[in-house]
């Protein structure tokens, strides 16, 4: 599915991952590749990685939003990769290129997208990711998954209601 | 074309065009496309919307790297759209995301795209656009073509030497 | 105190704050003037414009980074205002100027100003503020400071060694 | 002058520069800083350099908005430094902030400044600088000067007028 009708999902995660958050996050990038979504993400390792093999697996699309200046740099499962030059501040960018963001696993950076997604209306999506706790208090706002296919449904779902 | 190795040539110019220009953006679209080179515009009108209904013509690919924060507000020939709500400021993003830049026409933002272009070493080829003079002497820099096919064959060979 | 010796601070917290919010960014922002840092915030309402009161009120310098096109969308307070038109994205910017950052309350824009932070290496001090916790574990990154004293003080030592 | 009713006036120009235009390019910041403007500029050498050396030795502000990560990238000059870690990106946040722009010399990354900031609007006053040509013919945007006094004089009665 391509074209402005097409539904996209970031999927957000570290760079260095467990061998469980990469089988997580491939499984992710197969399922929504399947379910025809154009899939974004960072471009590099980890759980970048993982996802954008699960989607050229499945035959999707996937498009790495780089931190660096050079496209070479992105991971080789990419469909296209937009190098940006912006460091970290590319977190940003991939929250607002998504209609749904699923997170996997995830450092400080995952956090910065998963506090941008919410700050700007995209709906959350969580396996082993952060919990939002404000002064000891549970924070609504991530959609907490336990599978893939339970997160991928998820995100589907509300990306649609987007 | 698609994945790492691909060739990415951004097609910049106004987004209200004459209808000479909008003739020679299709044109070069088309070309670049059916080279395989992933093409790259700013997702708006004019000169970007007939650029990427070239593309979409000739069964390629177009990514529109918009200014704004909907992706529904690119033109309808886009493969791919990424909002990224930085206004003109992704001008920059267009020059930096690809191997060279195809300037058609142009008004202010279009040079804006060719001097980050220029500045950060990507070949600009133009069709009818700004001349590059300082202090009443011609500066080197801007590939001058007078016609779609040879603005896509300096683009693509200077592309390939980049 | 100026120039590029100066100690920079972030104050970062919600645009619609608490009356005690309010009060903890004001005392906030005057003791960070007091010693002479120049602070950085948001521009905006809030705890920014509670910051930007209490730098002014001691006679410091508040820089806010604001994320419209408009310079004078900056709360009255600040002593200097640089306009991005980058929306939430600046939140990336603000951590980046900064050499520490005091977070007061928060959404999730201060989450992801804090996210930021802790990615690139800011040290980050917290005045009622999120918990950081993943998968139920708490995780090292923000400095926990119950007063504005201590969490200048925190802010300032930390800042030093950066 | 501070706060928000200051008049901000970016000087741009080469990292690399002829002594005659580090001699204008002093002026033009001695110039502003005595008529009260906030003077920004890119933080770098050359004209940036100059720039901010003009306005410290009048006793004004100059901020810099650097393209690197480290403040202490900054030329020593400068008032206030914002490391943005855009590259030159950061030449769109330059234009942004300002309500007229010199532009003294250039090299292609002062030509996207005068781009940008006659793309948004901003008044742009040149001194020894680029000319606008497009397919041979004049196109009206820059304002000439030939002196900093008459620079100065033209920016700041543009900027007046934003």
């Amino acid at each position: 599915m391509r074209g402005p009708d097409a539904v996209y999902v970031a999927v957000v995660g570290p760079g260095e991952c467990t061998g469980a958050e990469d089988d997580l996050a491939l499984e992710v990038g197969r399922l929504l590749a399947e379910a025809g979504a154009v899939v974004v993400c960072g471009g590099s390792t980890g759980v970048m990685e993982a996802a954008a093999r699960g989607v050229a697996e499945a035959g999707g699309t996937c498009i790495g939003i780089l931190p660096g200046f050079d496209r070479a740099d992105g991971n080789p499962y990419l469909s296209f990769a937009i190098p940006t030059g912006m460091g970290e501040m590319r977190n940003a960018l991939i929250a607002r290129s998504a209609d749904a963001v699923v997170a996997v696993g995830g450092e400080f950076g995952t956090l910065s997208e998963i506090a941008f997604a919410l700050k700007i209306g995209r709906p959350v999506v969580g396996l082993r990711t952060w919990d939002l706790i404000r002064r000891g208090e549970p924070v609504t706002g991530i959609h907490v998954a336990t599978t893939p296919a339970e997160a991928v449904g998820s995100a589907l779902r509300l990306a649609r209601r987007h």
